[in-house]
This record gives structure tokens, sequence and C-alpha cells, in this order.
């Protein structure tokens, strides 16, 4: 046998990609609190603690609301393997690598699929969305509330009432957006909602929070084949979540000290001020990004604030800037994926890390990586930090 | 918007359950550590180093060895996902909760399934398993290494035999064997296993080792249809842990500097000391047990040394021992499932908590607690630490 290797030691970094955001030294130290039997009285309180935390950060009072022992993509599984059977008619919007996803899951799950796409930078088109539904008739309409490869902000108004008119369920990827942002699942209302736990909510990946209605609710109980995988059915989880507490699997559970700690922290701050927070960081790194001369992807109006998309100037090597912020500055951000690789940066100002020392980290690590390379756009850091003026936006 | 809770604060226990067993100190600080990013540079080397270490603990050289994202039972789910198709036959060795999960999980992904079961408290008998091995002609047999719900351990060459007697994949659960025994991967060998975090290797719950053999992977490759599960698809996983690294889903970051630090120490005290260990203090519970007038379910030549399952007395009422064990005492041990439900007691001696201090502490609670609750046996505590001797066994 050959010998162990050294403990580890992370680096010194910013995280400001696409995901995981930086984790507060609370959440941290959560997650290093001594290990408890996934059984034991005081765990259940916790948990019963966690998913009251989680239905307010959801804006929901949905009885089956549970952080999934996986990252963001089992939720995103979990929403449609409980709800789909084979042969169910599924339509997915796609606007980026995340629609693209969902439609690969659902087919996966015996779906007939049927997508409806958009430009990526641009929100889905809710009356091409609207044609598909009513010639469909699906009986699930996915979209991606907070398309993370994008950073677009889709409103969720109109597509529900395309699934009310043709009598569709409404799933919702909020992997960006909750915690970020006030996601009002119950107001919409949203059926079934998934998110993950290393962006807006400022703990480590490794749970998927998860949230169904009544009527998701009563699709999943009403099914006539068992859901295909054992691991994410909530048929089985939500007795291990409800009053007889049948054992289904071990939960994680330091990873869900840490999500205790993490919605204590966003319930704390209150999330009417958490969106504020988000809006006002995304509008001073869009003012700077745009006065330096660089160009964002998606127009104002679609937006996602906790995740900014700026196009690459051209004739720039955009993954040796980001290895320079990286090796130099230790700034992580996140590059393009799918169609957009090599064209776009992704900035994301999440949660706790949404702040403006982060929008001047950025900018300061961006323009002087660009420079140091050469063969990129002077940018002018003045203008910058005048369109950047914490008080003016 | 109501208030937040208070930060959680887990009350002191001692896990001698059938896990999740004590994290040691060293582990839940690296799970403290800083966060950093699914792509750094530096991440990736932990990666690897957690591969190298997960490989040894196994006794394999096998390319694909990989932490699956989900607690154990994701990990079963994985090994049978990636290599079952839809109409596949797969035989299931049953002598526990864990093959009859197993067989579920195989019928949901569309497997048709044969299933061979001995007593719970028995290993499987090979005669029967080849028996029907022979007259169904599995493409996989699956069995249970470390039966958790019933402290049976199995002997897998006699399984092996069969298997290449009928031309088949070996599966084995290695759940409550992974880290506590030498199991051996390479050596039976078996085709794909798995195991969970949170027994042997002394580490939280929420991440699921899995191993698959060059013809287990070329299996996988030769697939005919994707696999049902896309969060865990061994063939877009394996990429982001090989050479190209492209993106599946986010690690768990946190849950990586955990393991990696808790493979560190498995190694560094060595395969052959600590399965030593685990036999020995193994053997002192026993002793003890038995002195005190307990009957143990296992045979003496099938007992998993990690989780001893003891019967529980006519007459009590072992929920309430087990209650008045961890309101009063702090120790947590297990009760029984299935069939076993009331009539066992499951004490885990795992890993970290492999050790004779602990030996003591549980037969001292057992014992006072019984007599607390009157109505039990009166054990014989001079005998059973007479017995129990760290010098004669």
């Amino acid at each position: 046998m050959t010998s162990a290797f050294q403990p580890f030691q992370p680096p010194r970094r910013v995280l400001l990609g696409p995901g995981p955001s930086e984790v507060p030294p609370l959440v941290l130290q959560a997650l290093a609190r001594p290990t408890i039997g996934h059984l034991d009285p005081e765990f259940l309180r916790l948990m019963d603690e966690t998913r009251a935390m989680l239905r307010q950060a959801f804006g929901t009072t949905n009885a089956l609301t549970v952080p999934m022992s996986g990252t963001g993509s089992a939720g995103m599984e979990t929403a449609i393997v409980n709800l789909v059977e084979p042969g169910d008619k599924v339509l997915i919007g796609i606007h980026g690598v995340f629609g693209v996803r969902m439609a690969e899951v659902a087919r996966r799950a015996g779906a007939e699929v049927r997508e409806v796409k958009a430009a990526w930078g641009t929100p889905l088109d809710a009356d091409l969305l609207r044609k598909e539904a009513l010639d469909f008739g699906p009986k699930l309409i996915g979209v991606v509330h907070a398309e993370t490869s994008t950073g677009v902000l889709l409103d969720l108004a109109p597509v529900r009432a395309i699934c009310d008119e043709v009598g569709a369920l409404l799933l919702a990827d909020m992997v960006t957006s909750l915690g970020g942002l006030e996601v009002r699942v119950d107001a919409i209302p949203v059926d079934v909602a998934y998110s993950g736990t290393q962006k807006c909510l400022s703990c480590p990946p490794g749970l998927a929070p998860v949230t169904l209605s009544p009527r998701a609710e009563a699709v999943l109980v009403a099914r006539k084949r068992p859901v295909q995988s054992w691991y994410l059915d909530l048929s089985l989880i939500r007795e291990y979540w409800g009053e007889s507490r049948v054992y289904h699997h071990t939960a994680p559970i330091n990873q869900l000290y840490g999500l205790h700690e993490a919605l204590r922290l966003v319930l704390d701050e209150g999330l009417v001020a958490r969106e504020a927070r988000h809006r006002k960081v995304a509008a001073m790194l869009a003012a700077g990004l745009e006065a330096m001369g660089f160009e964002l992807l998606v127009a104002p109006e679609h937006r996602l604030p906790p995740l900014t998309t700026v196009k690459v100037p051209d004739g720039v090597d955009e993954a040796k800037v980001r290895k320079t912020m990286l090796d130099h500055y230790g700034v992580e951000i996140g590059g393009g994926l799918g169609p957009l690789k090599g064209k776009v940066w992704r900035i994301g100002l999440m949660g706790h890390a949404a702040n403006a020392s982060n929008v001047a980290i950025v900018v300061g690590a961006l323009s002087a990586s660009l420079r140091a390379l050469g063969g990129g756009p002077v940018c002018d850091l003045i203008k910058a930090h005048t369109a950047m003026a914490p008080f003016t936006t």
C-alpha cells in the first residue's frame, strides 16, 4: 500500500462564478458540528425547522417541501421522475443548458417530450410556448426560472397562464433564484420547483430543496407505476419527513446542519432585503462593466441579478483571462457553456457574496488580467468606477 | 414572515448504532474548510487523490472508481441502473433489508428479477444460489457483502465462482465493510461494488463510493439505451472524473474534503491493522454480551465485525431500552428492521468508534438501562467485564 496523501488545504479563493458561491463562516462552522443519528429526536427537530424555513424561502405552505440528498441536478430529476410516467407528454422550454438537461431527464423518464426553444440569452417566447402547449396538450410544462447558463430570469406568470389554459402542471428550475430573489411559489403558483444549496443560499453543494404543490402531490400519489428512481422517490421520502419517520436512506446529517444555518441567515436578513441587495449589486456590476466597454449578453429587463453574463471581446482568449484571474487574484468566474462556450463570462454575485466589495474585486481583476494578457480592449476603469458608485445605483 | 430559528447545537452522543458512526475531529474540521470551485485545479487534485485512496480502500485498480454525490442507497442505485437495461435478468440474494432493496431497485430499472432468500441472520446458501443461477442465466448477480440489517458477513468467493460459471457480473453491497475490513475487490474479483461514507470510513453520510471493474465498465459503454438516471449516469460522470473534466453536476465540495481526510486516516492506520481492530473489539463486545446472558443473532463464523445484532430478551420493550440509553447516557444503538423489528438491537463499532472504550460504554449503558426499566433479565456485569478483558480476546 502506498502512503496516504497530505491533508487538503484549499487555496484562498473569491468565488464569483456560477456557483458554488462563498459560504459564510457560520455555515462552515455548522458543517463541522458532531454528527448525530438520522432518527435522533434532536435531528428530527432540525429537519422540521429546516423544512419550515425552506417553505418561507420558497414562499409556500406546501406540505411536501424537502431538501433532497443530492445536488441541484438531483432536484431536477426528482421533480421529473416523481411526476412523469412513461408516455406522459411533457413540454420543455429551452433557453439554456438547464432546459436542455430537463428535456433529457424527461426523455429518460419515458416521457414524450416536445421542446420550445429560444435564443440563449433571451427568455422563452410565451406566445410560441402557448401555441405548442395548445397543440400538444402536455401533462407538465417545465421551464427554467433562473437560467444559470445564460443569466436570464424568466417571468413565470405567463407560463402559469398557459398551464392553466391547457391543464398542465408547472415545473420551474429555481437553482439560481431561491434565496436570492423572492420566488413566490404559492403566489404564481408553481406546482413543482427545485433548487440547489450552492448558489444564493450560500451553503456548500450537496442538497437540492424541492417543493410540490398539493396538486402535484396528488399526481404523485395517483401514479400507476412506482417512481423509476428508488433513491429519489418522494412517496417514500415524504414518510421519513412526515409523522411516521419511516427510514428511507441515511440523511446527509452535516449537510443539513449547514442548510439549517444558511436558511437562518437568509431569513434573518429577510427575502425582501435580500432581493434588493442582489438587484443593487448586479446593477453596480452591470454599470461598471458597460462603462468599461463590455457588452452584456442579456437585455436589462431579462437579467438574472445573481448571475451576469458578459460577452468576451473579439480576439480575447477567455479561458486565459479566467486562468489569470484565478492564478494571480484567486478570483473565480465562469466560462460559457454549450453554444456560449468561449463567448461569454459568467459572473455570480450570489447570496453572502452579493456585495459591493466583490463588484470592485471582479471588475479590477478582470480589467488587470485583460491588460496583463495584452491584445484585449483597454478598459476605462475610471469610467467604470464612476458608473459603479454605490450611492447612485 | 416568522423569524428564523436558533442555531442548531447537536446534543452529545455516542453513536453505536448501524450508522452514522462517530466522525473524528480531523474529518469534521475538513468539512468546514472554505468551499472552492468544482473545476478549480486544486479541487481536481483533491479528486485525484481521493480516487487513488478509494482504490486502495476497495483493494482495486479499477479506473472507474468514484464517490457518487448521494448516500449509500444512491450507490446501490448507481450500480444497478448503469449495468441493467430493461428486460435484463438479475438474480438477487436476499438475507436482509438491503437485499430486498436491491431487488426493488432492479425491478424499477426494468430488470426481470429473481430472488434467492435466506433466513435473516444467516448468510445466503451458495448451493441454492448456484441452482437458481444455472436455471435463470442472469446477466448480474447481486449480493450484500455486509448486511447492515442483520450483521451477517457474506463470503464472496463462492458467489464469484457461480458468477463465473454462468457468465454473470458480480455486484456487492459493501456499505458496512469498506474501511473496516479488507474488501479485496480485485482479488475476488467483484465487478461492481458500492459503499457509504457514514459507516467504517467515519465520515458523515452524503457520498457513495462506487467501483466498476473493466468488464463492468465495458457493459456500461456497450449499453443500447441511455441510463435511466441522468444524475447517476456513470458514462457522463466518468468524463468529469477523467481527463476531459466535462462538467456534469456540481460536486459536493465540502463532503469531498471530509472523505479525503477520512480516507487519509483509514490508510494511515492501514487496512490490515484496521480489520484486526474491528475484529478485536467485536470479539470483546460479543464476549461481554454473551457473558451477560444475551444471545447474538448470528453464528460466530458469519458475524460482521462492525455490526453486532443482539436478540432482545423476552418481555423487554426494546424501544424503551434504546430511548433510556439515548436520553440518559447519550448512547445511540439501533433497533431491528423488517421481520427483526422489536426482536434485535444493532450495535455498531465502526471505524473511528471501534474501540474498547465504546464496548465498555455500550455494555454499561445497556445493562443499566435494562435494570432501570425493570422487567428485563438481570445481567451479570462482573462476568461480562471478565469476558471483555482486552488482553485475552
